[in-house]
């Protein structure tokens, strides 16, 4: 079971709300820091371990910084990806640089940053070398296990995925490098999406730590450190539990004491590119209910749409809601909870059972979306013409701060010619 | 069998290219002129017809003008929509607004400018008439016909769909306005997304001719028009049929005399909102070819991804792919051609069979993905921090100028605070 808090009492938050019109996303920075302190205090059980913030999850400078803080570093896979890093002071190899499909002008970017490049594709090997006119010192290859790992529910099976390098591969590759002068390595994964599971996870642990044995074994390659990826899953659902961190750092510390350090790597550092689980449940989509409609099924109809969060229509994906202030209160009636888009499948939920929610721009309830502190603003669209959300940061202080603010129609207009 | 052509030959499309770098999106103003010619001859049998434009489609002022020009109004469904009609030289009752979950705002900006207004509630009668202090003369409803009609694949049944009254509010609906003293009424319904059948359509023209004849015996309700909506589908597929425009404006005829005029509604002006119908085929997404890759099945990577076309992933959709220069060569390779998201659904095909395609940035083949004139551009969004492409049209005099540029670093930024 996982309580499905909100930081501001009802008073509070239409204080910010009429500051602020809404919906408006609001992250608490306080429990952001927390979250990252309990996973480093977990993952302290590894001398060398680092996280790479996956800046897509939530592309905001104010939180990468909260992040840098912390002793996060970021992950990036665009160019506008690099230079939001910057803008948060996280440079060099703090940068991590996973990409696929990648145009010359990124990896070059990368390259200037002192980012770690990993590299998608064996073919990149001489694409790199042609941008760059010479490899760089570290080079990181993706590993795609393909058969050898089952994919989950979201990212699907790892052999109809487009990222990576095959096994073979994988030595190919490395075996290239090395006779091409590259110093240093490092091996990469991402095989699953949200999983909650800790199983899993320490299963992609150990096809990494095998392979970085099986890698020294065979060419004499030495990685510099392994990055297992993300896809460490958040509860969306109350009765679901989040992934104890504790029972995984120590799974994977028991695999790296078993199979990397008798193979004498026990200098590997591990490294992993989270998002979803660091920020996602420390985010909330904040909307008022304007509209209640009753035809063939009942809605609440909400001023926010799937313009500021596209998770239900683009994956049916679950996001709990709660209406401020009546938060203890029973449910009465089974809902859809809609967006304005003309796209039927603009819903928040579908036969939600939910509190009486009061309607109105003026007196409406505020209704709150859980969990889109990830893949949240980030994934959103102007499609019928919706200008999307702001953000807001909740300080540690208790004061709230904008830190993106709403589009207005001449951002829509902005690329008109 | 519907040909999928493109209007440039390969040298000219890479002297476009070569000014405006891939991958962009062109629109062929000749080939919407004469279809908008086409609709409107077939739908000459009307005395009184007339089409809005689905702005949401293809909001692109340059666009909305050419097809006014053609004599269509605009569709529209949000404030910036409204907008673009205005830019466009749209006004009064050539726009139709049609929106649900409405804000007071909107509905003040659409009756500043003289927008027919198309209600999606019972409540938003109060709503409304709070709104602007009054009621405006003209008011329409859009029915949901639920169990009556089923809905075809893509936009669902019609009960499970938020748009709408019921049967049973639509009269209840028009005694009210009648009874508050609103003079002239509209009737609208849409029931379906990118449907091929004429049949499906013209049970649609039945349903609303027969529910406009029962308004005038229940309540004396004589409509001034009755909108069809649009949901008219087009050929993503080769070896699929375009709609016969006469078939479906003579079978609306017939049902029209059939139903209607024995009734003496003669006068009902028969109106449609169509959007994919009128640009969709004549527009494409240009991309070049970057990256050749084999692991466990191939790819071709576009320098597009899901960012500038999202159909594909949000949908599954088929878009038609054809190489410039290649038209004619035979298949010679199943693939899956991929953009650099990092997200495994960005894959604007999946096992396509294809002519030998080169790649590389500055010598790869152009790619072109087709039917991307309707719902392309419009739906794009900025994840991983992509920059959505721009817009290009082709004009009569086969010229190339751009209508919208491509996305910079400092639009991606522009919110931030």
């Amino acid at each position: 079971m996982t309580n499905k808090a909100f930081p501001l009492g009802k008073g509070r938050l239409e204080e910010v709300a009429a500051e602020h019109p809404t919906p408006f996303y609001l992250y608490d920075e306080a429990a952001i820091r927390a979250n990252a302190r309990a996973i480093r205090s977990a993952f302290a059980v590894f001398p060398r371990f680092f996280l790479h913030f996956a800046v897509k999850a939530l592309p905001n400078p104010a939180i990468l910084r909260i992040l840098r803080e912390e002793g996060f570093g970021a992950d990036c896979s665009s160019l506008p990806e690099l230079l939001l890093a910057r803008m948060a002071g996280i440079s060099g190899g703090d940068v991590m640089f996973s990409s696929n499909d990648t145009p010359s002008g990124e990896f070059r970017a990368a390259a200037d940053m002192g980012a770690a490049i990993n590299l998608d594709d064996i073919t990149h090997i001489d694409f790199l070398d042609g941008c760059l006119g010479g490899l760089p010192e570290l080079v990181c290859l993706r590993y795609n296990p393909g058969p050898l790992k089952l994919g989950n529910a979201i990212i699907g099976n790892p052999t109809e995925a487009k990222f990576g390098l095959t096994g073979e591969q994988i030595f190919e590759g490395f075996a290239a490098l090395k006779g091409r002068g590259v110093g240093r390595f490092a091996l990469h994964t991402m095989v699953a999406s949200n999983e909650l599971d800790v199983k899993y996870h320490l299963e992609t642990g150990k096809l990494l730590f095998s392979l970085a044995v099986e890698l020294k074994r065979r060419l004499g390659v030495e990685l510099e450190f392994v990055n297992l990826g993300g896809g460490v899953g958040i509860p969306y659902r109350p009765e679901e539990a989040a992934l104890d961190y504790g029972a995984l750092a120590c799974g994977l510390k028991a695999l790296f004491d078993g199979i990397v350090c008798p193979a004498g790597l026990e200098k590997l550092a591990v490294r992993v590119e989270w998002g979803r689980v660091v920020t996602g449940p420390y985010g909330w989509l904040v909307s008022r209910a304007i509209h209640r409609k009753n035809i063939y099924r009942s809605y609440i109809g909400l001023d926010a749409s799937m313009a500021d969060l596209m998770r239900p229509a683009l994956y049916g994906a679950y996001h709990h809601i709660t209406v401020a202030g009546k938060e203890g209160a029973p449910p009465v009636a089974v809902c859809d909870v809609v967006g304005s888009l003309c796209e039927n499948n603009d819903k928040f939920a579908i036969g939600r059972a939910l509190p009486a929610i009061d309607v109105g721009e003026a007196s409406g309830d505020l209704v709150i979306i859980h969990d889109a502190g990830a893949h949240g603003r980030a994934m959103g669209f102007n499609y019928n013409g919706k200008l999307r959300a702001g953000e807001l940061l909740l300080r540690e202080d208790g004061s709230v701060v904008e830190i993106r603010r709403r589009e207005t129609v001449d951002d829509y207009f902005a690329t008109l010619v």
